[in-house]
C-alpha cells in the first residue's frame, strides 16, 4: 500500500495555523481535481461494461462488523503484530475459534513482540487518538513562561558571548560593551515591535516559513525554514551547552564530563518528547518565573554591592590582549551578543494557543517578554561592568556574579539551578518547533512525507529523532563548548528574522488596511536591522563557524527543492489520465488454459512498457512459476498459479544437463500438465538466469503482464530462515526495476 | 524460488572422494523415492481432469530457442542485473528492439552495476563452468610440496613452542627437551604408519569426517569435523602469526605492526582463494623445496659450527625460573611440541589427486614427508641444544639459529623468507580444506546449504569467507602471538586424529581383508597415542586456552545437530503426500466476479490452515487490494486484481472519518465496481489494521486463499525510494507468518 497522496488535502493550508493546527492525518489522501474526477468517472463507465453490478456483492459487506474501525472499540491491548493489533475474538458464528488466539503455534514472534510492546508502552505511554489533538489555550501568565523560556534564557549566554569577544582586545575592547549593548537593546525593541505587527497580521500563527513563503514566494520561505531549522538545532546544542556550563560552574568536578552529561540530556529530551511532553504549562511556568526572580535578585544584589562603592566599577583583572579593538572585533561582539535575542519569535508563531482575543493577548505577552528581556539583558551588562568580571573558560559569568554577591550559599545554588533549568526548557521548545516546521515542509512536498506522520503519542516522532541526532552531532563536534557554538548560531536565526520581516513589509504593501503604513514601517526597520545583524554575523564570523550554518542552509535548499521536484514528477506520473481502450476479442482473457501459442503469436505492442492498463480487459496474463525442486511447496505454487486460470509457464534453472533430465522425467511422471522450460546454467547462477529469462520474455511479448510466482519457505523461528535460500528476496529485488512484472510469493510454512 | 532440495542427490555420497569430488552442483534437486513418485503420479492424474492436454500448448515451446541455457553461448559479458546477465538481442522477429538494450531508461542501477561487475571481474577473474572442475593429477614430486607445506612448516613453531614451556623451569626444564622430542618423533612415526593404512583403505580420500563418520557413526564424524575445523581456523592463525614473526625477526622495526600485517595477509588469502588459487603446483613447489633446503642448510651449518667445538653444547643464557620441572610442565611441553605434527593428515585426504596407482604414490609420498618431517624436527632440536639458544619474545628460534650460523647476510634472509613463504602456503592449505569439509557437512544437512554453493570461480566462496572471518577474529583476539595460540591448537587436531584412527580400527575389524591385523594394530597404536596427546593437551592447557577449543567443539556439535534436525523437519513437511481431494462444485472457481456472499456463506473448514492444497480446484480465492489513494498505481492494482477473475475486495485504512467519506465518494464516482471496505484508524497506524483485518478474514474464512495485492511505487534512483512509504515491505514482513496468505506486489515505475 503506497502512500502516494499529494499531501495537499485538508482545508486552507494557506491560513492554517502553524502551532495549533498541524497538517494532521487527514492530509493523507490526495484530493482529486475536476479533471481527475472526470477521468475517474470515465474509467468507471468502462469498468461497468465488464464487471458485475454492485447488487451481486453488496449484501456480503461488511465482512465483519467489528472490523470497521481499528482497533475495535471493545478491546485495546498489545498483541502479536507489533504494538497495536488486538486479536479480536471473531464472534461471527465461530465461537470455538476464540480459544485459538493465544495458541503459541500462531504467534511466532510472540514473546519478543510482547516485550517490545510492553517496553514501548512503559517508555512512551499508551497511544493517543488523533482526536486528542486539541490545543490547550493559555492565559497570559501561563503563556509568558511557556513561550519565553527560549528568549529569556538567552541572557545566560548572550552577554557572555559578547564580552568573550571584546575581552580579546583587553580594557580597550571592554569599553565597547555599553555601546554594543545599547545597539542590541535597540534591536530587541525594533524586532519586538516588528513581531507585534506580525501577530496582528497572522492571528493563526505566523512562523517565518509561512510569512516569508506567503509574501515573498516559496524559495524565500524555504530559505527562512532553513535558517529556522539550523537555528533550532543550535538552540538545543547551545542551550544544553550553556546549561551544562551552569552546572559545571557550580560543581567543577563535573567539568570533564561535559560531553556525556549533554548527550544524556539530549537523550532525555528525545524520550520525553516522543512521549509527547508539549507545553505542559505548570512544568514550564515554575522554572521560568524562578529564573526571572533569580536574575532580578542577581542584578539587585550586584547594584546594591556597588552602591556601597558609589557605583565605582571594580577594576577588571589583567587579561592578555590578543587583538586590537577594531571595527571587525566590534562587529563580532555585536553579532555574538545578538544571540540574546534568539527565541523572540516564539510568541508570534503561537498566537492561536492564547485564550481569546488571541492576537491581543499575544501582543501584550510579547510586550512583557521584550520588556523583561531588555531589563534582564541591560541589568546583567551593567552589573558585569560594575563587578569587573570577565569571561573565563572555567566558570560562567553568571556564576561569577552569583559567587560575588551570594558567596556559595543557597542563593548561589538557586541562581545556577534555575539557569540550568530554564536552559533545558529552552532546548525543549526547539523540540516543539523543529518537527512542526519539518511537517509543514513535508506537507508542501519539501521533505519526505514520513515527517508528516504523527506517532502514537501525537508527536512528530521522526522529526524529533532527526533533531536529536543533529543536535547531538553538533554538540559532540564542538565538545559542548558554548563559545565555539555561538558563531554558528546568529546566522540562521537572523536570516529567518530578515525574511520574515521582509515578508511582512510585502504583506502590508499588498493589504493596505488601516494602520498599514505604521506597521510596514516597523517591519521594515526590524527587517533592515535583522539583515544588518545577519550580514555582520555572516561576514565577521565566517571563518569561525558561520560558514557551517551557511553551507547547511545551501544544502537544505538544494535537497528540499529536489525532493519537491521528485514528488511533483511522481504526482504527475500517478495522475489519472484520459485513456483510450482497445479491448481484445471478448473471452480472450479468462478461458481456462488458453493455449500459449495464441499469446505468443501476437505482435508486440510498441507501448507495452507503459504500465498504463487501467481496465481488467486490457491486462493479458502469463504466470511464471519458478521451481527449485518437486516438493509440496512447489506443487502448491503450481496449483496456485493454475487456479488463477491464466496461462502458466513453469521455469526451472538446472545446474547440469543431468539435473535438467531428471526434472523433465519427474514432470512427465506428473503428467506434463503445464508447460515447463528449463534453463541450464553451467556457471551455477540461479537468480541471474531467471531474471534474464523473464526480461527476455518481456521484451519478446511486451503486451503481457508477467506474474512471477515464487514458492517461499517460511520458518517459524527467524534464525532458521538463514538455513534456507534467499532466492525469493534476491529475485524480487532484481525484478523490481522491470516494467509490467508482478511478483507473487506463495508461502509454505514449515515448523 | 526456494532451494529446498534434500541435498542428498548424486550417486554414492558414501564412497565420494573428499578432495577430488566435491558434492557438486548436481546435488541441488532432491531425488524422489518410490513412494514420492507414486504420489506425484496420483496428483498428476487428478490434475489431468482439470487441465488442458499438453498438445494445446506444446508447439508454443520453447518460447525462445536462445534461452535454453544460461548465459546464451553467443555472448558472455556483464550487464545490468548484477554480474552475469547478458541482454540477448532477441532475434525472434523484433530486430528493432536490439537497440534498446543499452538505453539508460532501462538500466536503472546500470553504472553501479557495471562498476561492480568490472571490479569483480578484475579481482576474481571470469567465471568458470562447472565442467571445468576436473582434478589436476599430481606426480609425487609435485604432490610432496603441495600437500606437505602445512606439515613441514610446523617445524617453524613446534620446537619453539615446546622449548617455550620448558624454559619456564630453567636448565632443569630444558634437559627434558630430548626425551620429549623423542616421544614426538615416535608419535610422528606411529601416526604416519597409521595414515598409510588409511590411504590403502580409503583410496578415494579419507578425511577424518568421512572415516570417523563411516565407521563410528555420524556423531563421531561430527566431532572429528569440529576438531578439524577449529584446527583449520587455527592453522591459518598460527601459520600467519609464525610467518609474521619470521618477518619481524628479520626486520624488527615491523614488530609493532604484527596485527595489521597478519590481517592484511588474511585479506590476501581471502581474495586469492575466492579467485580460486587451488593446488597450483609450481606456486607451491618452489617455496616448500626452498624451505626444505634452508632447514637442511641451517641444520648442517649448526652441526658444522659445533663440530668445531667437539659438539660441546654452548651454555644457555641465564633464564628466570618461574616453575618447577614437574610432570605437568612436561605434559604441556609435549603437547605444545606435538603441534609440529599438524598437517600430517593432508596426504590421506588427497589420494585421488595423485597419478595412478593413486594409493601407492600417496603412500610413498607420505613416507617421504614423514621422513623429512622427522629429520627436520630432530635436527632442529639438536642444533638448538648445541647452540644453546632459548626462546625469546623478540626473535624466533629459527632466526636466532640463522643469525648464529649465517650472520645477517643473504643466507639469513633466505632462511627467513622461505620460512615466511612456506607458512603462508600452510595457511593456504586450510583455505582448501575448511570450505571442503564445510561443504561436506552442508551436503549431509549439518550446515546451511549455502556452503555447498560453488562460486563463479568454482571455489566454495561462503566457506572461504567464514574461514577468513574466524581466523581474523582469533588472530586479533590473541594479538597475533604464536605462543598464545599454541594451547588452542593441539586439541582439535588430535581429537580428529584420534577419531579418525579409531574409525580405521573399526574399519579393519569389519573388513578383515589380507593384512587386517597388522593394519588394525598400526591404527590402534596411532589412535591411542593421539588420544594421549589429546588428553594431555586438553588437561594441561585447559586454562591456557584449550577450553576455547573444547567449547568451540561443543557448540559446533550443538549447532550442527540442530541444523540437521531442522532440515529433517522441513524435508518431512515438504514431502509429497497422498492426498484426498474434495472438489467444490464445478464452475465454482472461475466464473467472472462470482458473488462474494457465496464464499462467505461457506462454513469454515477445520483443516483450512494446512496449506495442503495441491490441486487448482481446491484453491478458493479472495484478492484484497490495499489502497492508499485513488491514483494510477491504485487503479492499475485494481485492474490487475479484477483481471484475475477472482473475487476482489478493496481495503482502505482511513485515518479520520472525513477521509473515509472522501474515499467512499470517489469510489461511487468511479462506479462502485468492486466491494470496498474501510477501516478507520484513529491511532494513525496503517500496517497494523491491515494485518489485523486480513488475519480476521483468514480466521473467519480459513478455506480461502487470500491474495493481498499491493501497489508499489518503484523509483528509478534508490535514494528516491526513501521519499516513499515502506508500507509494502512492512506489510509483507508482517503477513509472512500467516498461513494461506499470498502477497503480490504490482509495481508502478515512476521516473
Amino acid at each position: 500500500m503506497t502512500d502516494t497522496s499529494g499531501g495537499r488535502g485538508g482545508a486552507g493550508s494557506e491560513g492554517r495555523s502553524a502551532t495549533a493546527g498541524p497538517p494532521g492525518p487527514s492530509a493523507r489522501l490526495a484530493e482529486l481535481d475536476e479533471e481527475q474526477q472526470g477521468v475517474l468517472r470515465q474509467v468507471g463507465r468502462e469498468w461497468g461494461e465488464v464487471t458485475a453490478p454492485p447488487e451481486t456483492w453488496r449484501r456480503a459487506l461488511p465482512v465483519d462488523p467489528d472490523l470497521g474501525s481499528f482497533p475495535p472499540p471493545a478491546q485495546l491491548r498489545p498483541a502479536r503484530f507489533g504494538r497495536l493489533v488486538p486479536l479480536t475474538p471473531l464472534g461471527t458464528g465461530t465461537p470455538g475459534q476464540q480459544l485459538d488466539e493465544e495458541e503459541p503455534e500462531e504467534a511466532p514472534a510472540g514473546r519478543m513482540g510482547r516485550a517490545g510492546a510492553w517496553t514501548r508502552r512503559l517508555l512512551l505511554g499508551t497511544p493517543l487518538k488523533s482526536s486528542a489533538l486539541v490545543s490547550e489555550r493559555m492565559r497570559k501568565l501561563v503563556a509568558l513562561p511557556v513561550l519565553s523560556a527560549d528568549a529569556l534564557s538567552s541572557v545566560a549566554y548572550g552577554p557572555e558571548a559578547m564580552l568573550a569577544v571584546l575581552v580579546l582586545a583587553g580594557t580597550a575592547g571592554l569599553a565597547y560593551s555599553f555601546p554594543i549593548s545599547a545597539a542590541i537593546v535597540f534591536l530587541m525593541l525594533a524586532v519586538g515591535l516588528s513581531y507585534r505587527q506580525t501577530i496582528r497580521a497572522y492571528p493563526h500563527g505566523g512562523g517565518s516559513y509561512i510569512v516569508a513563503g506567503d509574501n515573498l514566494g516559496p524559495v524565500a520561505g524555504l530559505v527562512a525554514a532553513a535558517g529556522l531549522m539550523t537555528d533550532y538545532v543550535l538552540t538545543v546544542a547551545v542551550s544544553i551547552a550553556s546549561g551544562v556550563a551552569a552546572i559545571t560552574s557550580a560543581i567543577p568536578s563535573l567539568a570533564p564530563d561535559t560531553v556525556p552529561i549533554g548527550v544524556g540530556v539530549i537523550v532525555l529530551l528525545l524520550a520525553g518528547n516522543l512521549r509527547g511532553i508539549r507545553q505542559a504549562g505548570a512544568l514550564f511556568a515554575a522554572p521560568t518565573y524562578l529564573f526571572i526572580i533569580a536574575m532580578f535578585a542577581l542584578i539587585t544584589a550586584g547594584l546594591a554591592d556597588s552602591a556601597g562603592r558609589d557605583f565605582h566599577p571594580q577594576p577588571t583583572p589583567a587579561v592578555t590582549v590578543t587583538e586590537g579593538a577594531t571595527l571587525f572585533l566590534v562587529m563580532r561582539a555585536f553579532s555574538s551578543g545578538a544571540t540574546a535575542m534568539t527565541g523572540i519569535e516564539a510568541i508570534s508563531n503561537a498566537v492561536p494557543a492564547f485564550k481569546p482575543v488571541e492576537w491581543r493577548q499575544a501582543r501584550t505577552t510579547l510586550t512583557w517578554m521584550v520588556g523583561l528581556l531588555i531589563t534582564m539583558f541591560a541589568g546583567i551588562i551593567v552589573v558585569i561592568h560594575l563587578a569587573g568580571v570577565v569571561p573565563s573558560s572555567k566558570e560562567t559569568i553568571l556564576s561569577q556574579l552569583a559567587h560575588l554577591s551570594f558567596g556559595s550559599g543557597w542563593m548561589y545554588v538557586f541562581v545556577q539551578a534555575t539557569t540550568a533549568a530554564v536552559l533545558l526548557l529552552a532546548a525543549n521548545t526547539a523540540y516543539n518547533d523543529f518537527p512542526r516546521v519539518l511537517s509543514l515542509l513535508a506537507r508542501d512536498d519539501y521533505a519526505p512525507r514520513t515527517f508528516m506522520r504523527l506517532g502514537d503519542r501525537l508527536a512528530y516522532s521522526n522529526g524529533i529523532i532527526v533533531l536529536s541526532l543533529a543536535a547531538a552531532l553538533v554538540y559532540l563536534a564542538f565538545d559542548g563548548q558554548t563559545g565555539a557554538l555561538i558563531p554558528l548560531y546568529a546566522v540562521g536565526v537572523f536570516l529567518a528574522f530578515t525574511l520574515s520581516q521582509a515578508g511582512m513589509v510585502v504583506h502590508w504593501w499588498r493589504l493596505r488596511d488601516r494602520h498599514w503604513r505604521k506597521s510596514m514601517c516597523f517591519n521594515a526597520v526590524g527587517g533592515l536591522l535583522s539583515a544588518v545583524v545577519f550580514l555582520t554575523a555572516g561576514i565577521s564570523k565566517f571563518t569561525e563557524g558561520a560558514w557551517v550554518a551557511i553551507v547547511a542552509v545551501g544544502l537544505f535548499l538544494l535537497v528540499t527543492l529536489r525532493i519537491r521536484r521528485h514528488y511533483a514528477t511522481v504526482r504527475e506520473a500517478l495522475r489519472l489520465r484520459p485513456h483510450t481502450v482497445e479491448l481484445p476479442a471478448p473471452g480472450g482473457v479468462c478461458g481456462p488454459a488458453e493455449p500459449l501459442v495464441e499469446r505468443y503469436g501476437r505482435a508486440p505492442e510498441p507501448e507495452g512498457d507503459r504500465e498504463g492498463e487501467e481496465l481488467p480487459e486490457e491486462i493479458r496474463h502469463l504466470s511464471i512459476v519458478a521451481l527449485a525442486s518437486i516438493d509440496l511447496a512447489s506443487m502448491r505454487a503450481l496449483a496456485y498459479a493454475a487456479s488463477l486460470r491464466q496461462p502458466v509457464l513453469a521455469l526451472h534453472i538446472s545446474l547440469t544437463p543431468e539435473e535438467a533430465e531428471r526434472v523433465v522425467a519427474y514432470w512427465q511422471l506428473w503428467g506434463d500438465h503445464l508447460p515447463l522450460e528449463i534453463v541450464v546454467s553451467p556457471y551455477r547462477a540461479t537468480v541471474a538466469p531467471l531474471v534474464h529469462y523473464i526480461e527476455a520474455l518481456h521484451r519478446a511479448h511486451p503486451d503481457l503482464t508477467l506474474t512471477v510466482i515464487l514458492p517461499e519457505i517460511v520458518t517459524r523461528h527467524r534464525r532458521h530462515q538463514l538455513l534456507h535460500s534467499r532466492t525469493a528476496t534476491r529475485l524480487r529485488r532484481a525484478l523490481r526495476p522491470l516494467p509490467k512484472i508482478v511478483v507473487t510469493t506463495v508461502p509454505f510454512h514449515v515448523p
